[in-house]
């Protein structure tokens, strides 16, 4: 275990009960260590299910079933194991994806294409096919409406903090909850990071309109973020909506009705997002870059995450060096349009560049006390358009080359 | 100036004359080390010119200047200095470029679109419009045959050794020989690694014959190398063809008569890029990356350099770890076919997973006595289809985040 980022957040949020939905977690034997490593989630009869998964091409084979019964839209359980990934297994991984499948449906008392799973940790090992329907039957019965530290703890691997969030919103009149867990990128060689992250609420959301929201809510939080710019096999996005809470129908993700509640949804995985970037591996600072003035918000985020991905912008954070010539740089590489003499730079709101040119007189003083401290802000207009993104990452530093280099597996 | 690379090549090639090129390097004083900064190469009347730049949306003023010229197919003098790379400098830097180009034009005595220019250094500063000229002028009375130790000092920002080549190919029964020059990734902050190289021939190749010629030898070389993901502002690769040598009309790129220049030359370029490779910030080891059974050659370059881009590959090979989950993992994000089922990974020629499994009793000794070296092979057989490609790069260790976090501007 390494020592807890300096990043992570103060306290911990006082998580609520969300009608319809119990939890638990347990050490079912899958890491070395002896720490929890097997997570459940009972959902009511009714619920709607969303999910975003990994764009590999080489995905787990429990990222494999979630796709597939997607389709449905029906949830009734969601069972994560870490300490192994069940990724690159063949068909003994598939196997013991619908052992585990079919014990938690028996447990539940549901259809096999109701149960939702998930694994990250140690690839290619693979884990004997009854191992984890064994273990639930003990699960099953720890299962309450309030075990959200034993839910958060159970799916981490190498993440130096447990990472909850919730929020509330109303529709029309009626307040309903959300209540979300997530991992972020650790690694126990041989492993690889994974980003896992459950969000629950008794919000009564048809699941082709949850869908649209958890896609959408996707791509403003999770596809923001980047730690190392390597994609897991198993990343998984889930969003459970219990439909216990009694409000006026949604029937469109774009509504009126639903504003305040997409609005809390994104919050939340924000909230999380950036808690995982928090945890990033090395982290020592927190860096948000806010893109404007792009082609479009897609163009915008690519860049937005070149500059955030570039190992050379990141080593200058790491080094509180307002270097803008590796932010030119990296924004130029993004393979979208920018306009070299109508770009700006800011750090920390002071202009560094302003139209293609260096300020003359800017503050380089003040620009060196903010990188100093643990939150880095970057602000690039790259001159073309109305496009606009923000996306988070966290600095380069010797603690991730240590963390990934210095021992062996 | 840091440590030289243990990767260094031992000893430096015995470097021709190259009828009608003529080469000299001094220090002009744009670095502040007072080290040798400018480089000039006159080229007989007659010389044809390819050239290839980077794909950057932000490219330097310099590069500007040669795509534009490039088109009249024609050269008679290349001028290069570091220390500067006049990139984000606006109308300053194309200020300064015309004066440079004018300057040269006039030494020379040819028209200004023969003159081909690049920076590489410091980004935003101008140099004073009229620096490079008036050094010029004594530049171009050193101009010799077999200055060749002095060209490639001169165009060296942090690189810790000069990197030189040269080849004879036989076109016809005509011996034409070729040499060049290539700089690598070095920083100097607030720098941005910049990859410029020149290459010289006396055949006599048609403009637009060279142009393809040297356009498919950068997509198997230079193309093929990555240090560290970050794409410069400011890459160059010249290739001249002074026609000197008396052999029979090479009319097509793909024709027999020029097929030992191809090879020649292909070989010529693998050599300057992996030296560039070799000088990699902080680099302790030289990977080489096979991918076999992609989709396309074009698919297993895309799936090579997303393995050797991929942080947790190079610390694990910096590690010596045969971490083949991580390569797992960077095969799956490279956004083209793969088959998880079917990948089978080699170190240093020893299979570890076939047909997408763990071999059982792989020879884990030797995997490790091979990791332990400063060559390291890595193969990848993605399982689709007959594309093939080879890349090259090399590990990320601590030096790296020493060069690029650890000092200040």
């Amino acid at each position: 275990m390494f020592e807890k980022s300096p990043l992570a957040p103060v306290g911990v949020p006082d998580m609520p009960s969300i009608p319809g939905v119990r939890v638990a977690g347990m050490a079912a034997g899958l890491k070395e260590s002896g720490r929890p490593d097997l997570f459940m989630a009972d959902l009511a009869a009714g619920t709607t299910v969303a999910g975003v998964f990994t764009q590999s091409a080489c995905a787990s084979a429990p990222v494999e079933w979630c796709r597939k019964v997607l389709a449905g839209g029906a949830a009734r359980g969601i069972v994560v194991n870490s300490g192994n990934a069940n990724a690159f297994t063949g068909k003994a991984g598939d196997k013991t994806v619908a052992h585990t499948v079919r014990t938690a449906a028996q447990l539940i008392g549901c259809r096999q294409k109701e149960i939702f799973v998930a694994s990250t940790g140690v690839i290619g090992v693979p884990v004997p096919q009854d191992y984890v329907g064994r273990m639930l039957k003990k699960l099953h019965k720890r299962l309450n409406p309030s075990a959200w530290p034993d839910a958060a703890e159970a799916i981490l691997t190498t993440d130096t903090f447990a990472k909850m969030a919730t929020r509330t919103a109303r529709i029309g009149g009626t307040e309903v909850t959300l209540a979300g867990i997530a991992k972020g990128s650790g690694m126990i060689a041989p492993d690889m990071a994974t980003m896992l992250s459950f969000i629950f609420t008794d919000a009564k959301i048809p699941a082709p309109v949850l869908q649209t929201m958890l896609r959408r809510t996707a791509d403003r939080s999770f596809n923001c973020i980047t730690v190392d710019s390597d994609t897991s096999t198993s990343d998984t996005l889930l969003l459970a909506a219990t439909g216990q809470a009694d409000h006026p129908a949604v029937t469109s993700a774009g509504g009126r009705v639903a504003a305040e509640f997409r609005a809390a949804l994104e919050e939340l995985a924000v909230d999380l997002a950036t808690q995982v970037v928090k945890d990033g591996e090395g982290a020592q600072k927190f860096v948000t870059i806010d893109i404007r003035g792009a082609a479009s918000d897609r163009a915008a985020r690519r860049i937005g995450l070149a500059v955030a991905n570039s190992p050379l912008v990141k080593t200058a954070i790491a080094g509180s060096d307002a270097n803008w010539g590796r932010v030119v740089m990296a924004v130029g590489k993004a393979g979208e349009k920018a306009d070299r003499d109508r770009m700006s730079i800011s750090f920390g709101g002071i202009d560094i560049t302003r139209r293609g040119k260096q300020v003359a007189d800017y503050d380089e003083a003040a620009i060196e006390r903010h990188l100093a401290g643990q939150d880095v802000d970057l602000s690039v207009d790259v001159g073309v358009g109305n496009g606009a993104a923000r996306v988070w990452t966290c600095d380069l530093t010797h603690g991730y080359i240590t963390i990934n280099a210095d021992y062996r597996t």
